[in-house]
């Protein structure tokens, strides 16, 4: 009964927090540049063929733009700019339930907002039917896309948890920078299975605004669910705090 | 009148400051330096397309050389080596108007300067009659362009004012490669669209070897247009003194 | 008799320490992520040869992906992840020999479940009959194959063991991304002779998986001789220590 | 009288120091190493033309190298691996006369080692006839490639006296990393105008071992000319230490 009223009282008390509505734009900004910039960087105009950009692009794109935004973002929102991290924090107790929903929201509309203004921006002859929408390759099964985003999902949070954990004093150089490694990677592993896509609100964008939605659920549910696993090992088990208390500290 | 005497005076005071020559050299030499490697980087011989480089080329250099120009000359001019940049501190009333107005002049002369030493270092058939002057991809709108420029210029001032916010405490590692990041970004969301210029002296260089300035307006209104309005709404919005107030602290 | 007896002595108290478990974890759970991730990076569907990766997102892949594993792994088990820095330890005694054998056998399970878990995540189309299994290139001989990973393993041991020199205070940035280049700087180098493995566990894996061990000695022997012999040359001859005694310090 | 007195005596203590030798054997290994990987990263076997890597390849490899290099002997030997680097030094007096050309030859024969090693680990149809020689590009005559390595060298020279400033303390981040992205892009740059070599004994060894050696002026004369004037530029003028003088301080 104390638990709950406590728990109550915290998603109330965050609520009315002066910083949540900033935060919230800041995450809404965040997913406009997230999906407008890694969804238009692998366009192209279908008759000039030799412009089309490499997974490279993509990869590093991807990595470098997660960089930039948790650098950026960073004091305003936490800068997650990703569900699936928003996720792991709220699974792990970070930020509050009512916050996690808002955020999530937020991120959403800005994958909206991202698509809506590519489109906007470019020429028919670059939309290629798909404005950049992630779709698994050839002959990729539906499990497999749904385990390979759940892989990377898994991958980038575990990794994010073990980056940001307050007790370590060892880590130098750019936190961000590290986080936005790890996203590089991720595409490069994941881009000829699932695509590499581990955010679900920049693929709801595209998908919301071409209609193609049938496949938009392998991307929510893997990066959220292998996120959600990651966060929780890395915190339960590897964790600083963890280690203390199974080494009898 | 108080307002004018006190702006007359700063804007005096700074024009008398000994420093404020060797800033516009630094100014002029960067910018000889980014528009002859960023044109450079993109050339190649006709009768030999194999040796084309790709965007990867392009994006990384770009980034890679504000990253590094950004360090280098960040305690003699302040490292803007962009029109753009100094807008952004203009606007923000963070330099002078008759120091942004003196380093956007020195920028242009050194876009200019990067361009002629480009001409002299390459062998006709390497020019391809554009000296790499960044012109908007096929079937791209001059609408769509300037939207592309103004919402990377927008994208590199927002990021920059965020990572030189002096009330934050947070950021690891070197700031001016975060830049350069961001720049390298830039260069892969607009490649194909608008070029990805962001710099208007960069293209102003070329456009005037090459005689071809019927769209060089495009890459002067956008990157200043959307980098001023980016710098505006991270200072009075997001930035850390912003914060202060917004909390009522 | 004494050394002997305090030989074991550590090496039992080292057995019987609390995080050894928890250590070898990490060094499992490290090799299937670095195996999977390097794996997969280079496979493309045979039907689709356009989205065939080049040699940069295998180098990129395989050195960013080192750089933040010994981030993440390094408060735990000393983010190891590759069996030639394990046997790099040992011979310079930085760990007990119990460990050594303890992370090498964690290492290698975690590469064949890393290639397994490929096996699972991709359509036969990808697999290419060979699950990402790095062989020597066109011509190459043994011999030079051999040589190749041995130079690119004393490579990597002599630069990880000079930027981990616990005697050195003029180290700035990220430790881990410095030798995250230098797997990268190994893979760009060895790609078209070894194929670049340098890490014996990586191999191992889809080696096991698809049965094709016969040229597997190569990628063991290069790295673990080439690499022991990089660490105790840095340890010896060229670290702070050893310049101590060299000055007469 | 006296000033040629002190010059002696300076020398001769330096050639006397116990470090002298171990400095000369890290810049032998680092150009060994710099001139292998360098050129080998650029081979591929000519019956196999699919796995030619592009200029990506070489510019990160070059980059990354000189970034680790520079790290793992910087207390060592200074890190210089490059011989206009050494030269640049020798000018503004920061070493002796008689360091600089040990150095110098210590690292020429390292890059003739490198060389050889390399033609020792590939098979001949990999060798290509030049084992990674760099020549100018197509119709860039040798003034035109004479120019493109100064303007490089300068470049290189200019921005590594400014990250080395003893009087900045504004700077964040890894040192030699910056570094190694100016090699980046001076190699981005140069690719198809002079190959973008900027380190006279990298190239030195591939025309000592294939007698080569009829354009091999171009690529002593341009980074040790173009490089001497950029440390001598940023030494003199644009330094914190010209700096406070110009500022009357």
């Amino acid at each position: 009964m104390t638990y709950i009223r406590n728990f109550l009282k915290r998603e109330c008390d965050d609520l009315k927090s002066p910083d949540l509505w900033r935060a919230m734009c800041a995450e809404w900004l965040g997913l406009t540049f997230v999906t407008l910039f890694a969804t238009g960087t692998g366009l192209y105009h279908k008759e000039n063929p030799s412009s089309a950009p490499s997974s490279v692009n993509i990869a590093l794109e991807a990595g470098f733009m997660i960089g930039c935004l948790v650098t950026v973002f960073g004091t305003i929102s936490g800068g997650h700019v990703n569900p699936s991290i928003t996720m792991g924090f709220a699974v792990t107790r970070e930020i509050t339930l009512v916050r996690s929903v808002l955020y999530i929201a937020a991120q959403s509309f800005g994958g909206i907002c991202g698509a809506g203004l590519l489109y906007v921006l470019t020429p028919p002859g670059m939309h290629h039917g798909s404005l950049g929408l992630i779709m698994p390759g050839k002959d990729v099964t539906d499990m497999q896309a749904l385990g390979a985003e759940a892989v990377i999902g898994f991958f980038l949070l575990f990794g994010t948890f073990a980056v940001i954990d307050k007790g370590r004093n060892d880590l130098q150089g750019s936190v961000p920078l590290m986080i936005g490694l790890m996203v590089s990677i991720n595409v490069f592993f994941a881009f000829n299975i699932s695509g590499g896509c581990m955010n679900p609100a920049r693929n709801f964008g595209p998908a919301v605004i071409t209609g193609k939605l049938d496949k938009i659920w392998l991307y929510w549910a893997g990066p959220l669910v292998g996120g959600a696993f990651g966060a929780l090992l890395y915190d339960k088990i590897f964790s600083t705090k963890a280690c203390r208390w199974c080494l009898g500290g």
